[in-house]
């Protein structure tokens, strides 16, 4: 049983029994890729064979890697692109119990970029309903993504973002970014174990800018910090966009700071 | 834009690019056939009906009426089987926002009648993890299901099912039935607003004790009132097994209560 079934998008449909369309019983990447070079490789792919191992979805790494080699290939043209990686359990099964030995699927496919937000900043909404977080599945980049796509389609047409809170108010993350707020002279991000999704950029963030010799801490943001004379700033940040400053949450007009391309430039950050 | 696109499972495959798959974006209905009679076909179309509303899925009534009609004569067979509808939010849409006029799709599937339980009762087990239901999803049988697929994962061998509690310890649910409790000599069901899934049964069994005369009430259901001397009986409940119930939940040996099929079969409950 061992390997991964493959679909390349561009050329082939998925079987209606796979278990990532019936449950969502899998796991997604998406990677931004100028010409044939990914950015964050090493790192998307380690959080993918991670979040494969809490799953326990069989994922054999080296034919994982070798795929994406051939995907850089297959799809890579002159300008930026995505490269997006569905991982499912495959087929098969009882119900939602998953087979005693599954043969996983990979679904390779090829995105245009998104249109990049306005580097002065971008305005967002704080998402209308808290958004509640599974221990089972936090930080999961899992294909379990209605509440997103729910908070999504409420958004106003100005806004480039929803961002949410948990229940008791504090900042966790956006639809798609997650969020770095300085403060104080220094970085701060939510805990790990309440956000959704464990964002590639976010870590390399983190670890870029602790090499470059800021503090960078997680701790509880509670909105009412944004009111603060000590917020110097906030940013979304995505592996896609890199990070681009909030101007405006919903009615709160936020700071504008601009010190993090020069102390650590997200799209120049190491594998 | 109006109409779906449909799948026959059977002889179809899906398209890689369906929001079903990269999301979960969509919807899904079990529904017990014998022959070519549904078991409450209302009940799982209207279910089906609401939660597309509640999404802003596209789901013309007539159309699905009319594909469940062609299912049951496709797939029809002597013996009892399963008919399962997956309604995906279709293909398009920027990220997790959906397009602003999307064509939905539905998948039609045929799946045999699962092992059906023990009639004398089952054993079953506490999942080892708090069942976390958003406001946004709660009562949507949708296709975000990764808490049901790791709690059946690890799942004993003997047991047939895994009970949810709330992060208070209050019963909730299992991974694919609904919970029935007989205390004091009424009815009992959680509050519909804390369940993940608002089951067909779970409905139908409410209203049939209710025509009978019986007291149905919801309230929350705290695991100590399994040890009361007033527990008489759990059920589990789902569509496709009817009824059945609870011997023991893990080390609580639980009384067997005998008179839900005398007041009210729940495969003979009208459509």
């Amino acid at each position: 049983m061992a390997g991964l079934d493959v679909i390349w998008a561009d050329r082939q449909d998925l079987p209606a029994s796979d278990r990532g369309l019936a449950y969502g019983d899998g796991l997604f990447e998406t990677i931004r890729v100028e010409g044939d070079q990914p950015l964050l490789l090493r790192r998307h792919l380690e959080r993918l064979v991670a979040g494969a191992r809490r799953l326990a979805i069989p994922l054999p790494p080296d034919q994982l890697q070798q795929l994406v080699g051939e995907a850089l290939e297959h799809y890579g043209r002159p300008s930026a692109w995505v490269l997006k990686l569905v991982l499912t359990r495959g087929s098969g099964g009882r119900g939602y119990r998953p087979p005693a030995q599954s043969r996983a699927r990979l679904v390779l496919s090829c995105h245009a970029m998104p249109p990049l937000p306005a580097p002065g900043g971008v305005t967002a909404t704080v998402a209308s309903t808290p958004l509640v977080v599974s221990p089972e599945l936090s930080g999961l980049k899992s294909l379990n993504r209605l509440e997103q796509v729910m908070a999504s389609q409420h958004l106003p047409a100005e806004a480039y973002e929803a961002v949410f809170t948990d229940a008791g108010g504090r900042l966790l993350e956006g639809t798609r970014t997650n969020l770095l707020l300085r403060f104080d002279g220094q970085w701060w991000q939510p805990p790990a174990e309440g956000v959704a999704v464990a964002g590639v950029m976010a870590a390399a963030l983190a670890d870029g800018l602790t090499a470059a010799g800021e503090r960078v801490r997680q701790r509880p943001l509670p909105l009412s910090l944004l009111s603060r004379p000590e917020c110097e700033g906030l940013y979304l940040t995505n592996s896609v966009i890199g990070a681009v400053p909030v101007r405006r949450l919903g009615c709160l007009h936020l700071p504008i700071d601009n010190t993090l391309a020069t102390i650590c430039d997200p799209l120049k950050l190491p594998k």
